[in-house]
């Protein structure tokens, strides 16, 4: 691979960007067409049911795909879904050389793409920027090798770990820059996840406003229903975005949300819970591939636990509070050995906040 | 100033090192002496008494000195100390030129230095690496300026803001990297200070181990004298080299613990505790300019409530033990405009753990 070949491959990676959080169930993917060094053709997959990243750069190439090199982030497809296979018209347009971010997952494609190719007699070279193009569609990678949403948790605690004064004040712990890229894992996840208590404190409304991106599915973890009707997530003209996962099953009680647009989910009760894995595997077949969860403490110490969450964003706000609330109630852990353990992947500065990126140890992603 | 001038003063501030938490009341200070491109001779100031980092270098350059430019990171000295004023030696030497770091914020120098080498026909310059150099003494310049130590806080946490488990369990919360820096810090501070209740729960030794350096003095700070006698710190070859500083004057109970070798000053008192200006004040006329100051939670939120700590090293172990002990105990923040606002310095790694430098807002050091 070249230096050429790596930019290339990074153009159609900020491509697929662009559809991050509107593909699901599909991936994100962007693709690149050069013919003699110049790029003729690019695009990327806006929307399930609308064409593929590789159908919009081939008509915006036209003529000049014959003989040119085509970038793209994922392995085409060869299958008939919603469109017609991709790698098809590729063959059809006469391109020479295919490079690919990696292969994909999909059982349907896994490599019979890149097969189909070959066989036609295109060059085909794969793995270009593979850990950049997996980044793009982890939720995508996890839920069609698990049948499991890809959990991306996020807390915005004080230096000292609480993210609430010891009377439960909280807005706001961060500044502006942190709750703006919370805004952007909002409109990148398929849904955002709280538990019913922090829909009581709190009121959000879990919906993507400081940047520009659609609001997300709202899961509201809620056993007992003890969800206030007053509150934001089921009012307004989105409240139909609201699914509420519960043990409650009285359809007496249901039909209080369900007028209000909402939906309800019943699952499986586990210590007196809602059983984690079998919710996630519930929201997992209705195509929710990515969740962002945002507390509170009873639900990510549940969670976190139970070894559900992928990937931890810790923001901490440079100031103390002394005692206050904390990001995870656990019960049972009595000595350091005893402790969850996290990696760290990378740590930087968001605003005057430091923000963190952890995965817990034994999380085994796929990617 | 060119490439070469500033590597050479790169050079004396890594002498000047060496020196580090060793030169107290005296500053650490590094001196390169070159002539024609080459380093002709070197040195630091390795301990209060001794010669002084020019008297070093230019012992070694010898005849060389003469028409040699001197890059030294404080303002050389004009009066006479424990030694004589080094800008008369540099003068009888023939120095051309004297680069220095800083001014030395010292009444008796504070310019004069430098005035003296003009007068005499030396070409002088000053402010190169000036942050740097200023860095190095930390503690000599917050005390010469205002009587008061430097105070350094360092706390080790889990992700989740936790100093210990529900339990108490701490050892050991962060991996070796972060201790052995832990170590190299008390080694560069004049002191250590904890409160009786560490001192009671952890049973410390406070002294520098996984690293090579001079043990600090311990500071205990134990309002009511409750230190058992049994303890690590009033235990031992070193037992001298502890303070503990109280409000109980009864001078039976003062007996038990200055017959283990360890020291009494007694302060005053301030809503029940030792008043923290006053015994802060009373080390820095013992010549106390640099306290790592380790916990626990008690002492620490004082200090930091109070506006006394300069500068706070947070490490974050990748770990999460839910509820647990908090680093700092502070009452009455209620909102969270109430906080005690910090300024992120600085953030990397420390082995498997995040490490944050951060200063309080409002704490004006003059450096």
């Amino acid at each position: 691979m070249s230096t050429s070949d790596i930019a290339y491959m990074k153009r159609a990676i900020s491509l697929a960007r662009k559809g991050l959080g509107r593909t699901a169930p599909n991936p994100a993917v962007g693709c690149v067409i050069v013919c003699d060094g110049v790029i003729v053709g690019e695009g990327w997959h806006k929307k399930a049911g609308t064409p593929h990243a590789e159908v919009h750069a081939l008509a915006m190439a036209g003529a000049a795909a014959k003989g040119a090199d085509v970038y793209v982030t994922l392995e085409p497809c060869c299958h008939h879904g919603k469109t017609p296979p991709c790698c098809d018209a590729l063959i059809a347009a006469g391109v020479r050389r295919v490079v690919a971010g990696m292969v994909d997952p999909f059982l349907q494609v896994a490599g019979k793409g890149l097969q189909t190719l070959r066989q036609a007699g295109v060059r085909v070279e794969v793995g270009l920027l593979e850990q950049q193009c997996k980044e793009l569609n982890k939720g995508f990678i996890k839920s069609v090798t698990t049948g499991m949403p890809y959990l991306l948790y996020k807390t915005a605690m004080t230096m000292d770990g609480n993210i609430a004064t010891v009377t439960g004040h909280s807005r706001w712990v961060t500044g502006e820059e942190s709750r703006r890229l919370v805004h952007r894992l909002r409109a990148h996840c398929d849904a955002v996840m709280v538990g019913v208590d922090t829909v009581i404190a709190d009121n959000p409304q879990l919906t993507v406003r400081h940047v520009r991106g659609r609001d997300p599915l709202r899961v509201i973890v809620d056993t007992r229903l003890r969800t206030p009707e007053s509150v934001n997530v089921l009012n307004g003209t989105d409240a139909g975005r609201t699914v509420i996962a519960t043990c409650e099953t009285n359809p007496d009680i249901h039909q209080r949300y369900l007028s209000q647009g909402a939906d309800i989910l019943v699952c499986r009760e586990y210590d007196g819970r809602v059983e984690m894995t079998d919710l996630l595997r519930k929201l997992a077949v209705r195509g929710v591939q990515s969740i962002l969860v945002e507390g509170g403490s009873r639900l990510a110490g549940d969670l976190l636990q139970r070894n559900l969450i992928d990937e931890c964003i810790f923001f901490y706000a440079p100031k103390v509070v002394g005692n206050g609330f904390a990001p995870f109630a656990i019960q049972g852990i009595s000595t350091m050995d005893e402790a969850i353990q996290l990696e760290v992947q990378r740590v930087g500065m968001s605003g005057p906040d430091v923000v963190v990126y952890a995965r817990p140890v034994g999380v085994c992603l796929p990617v």
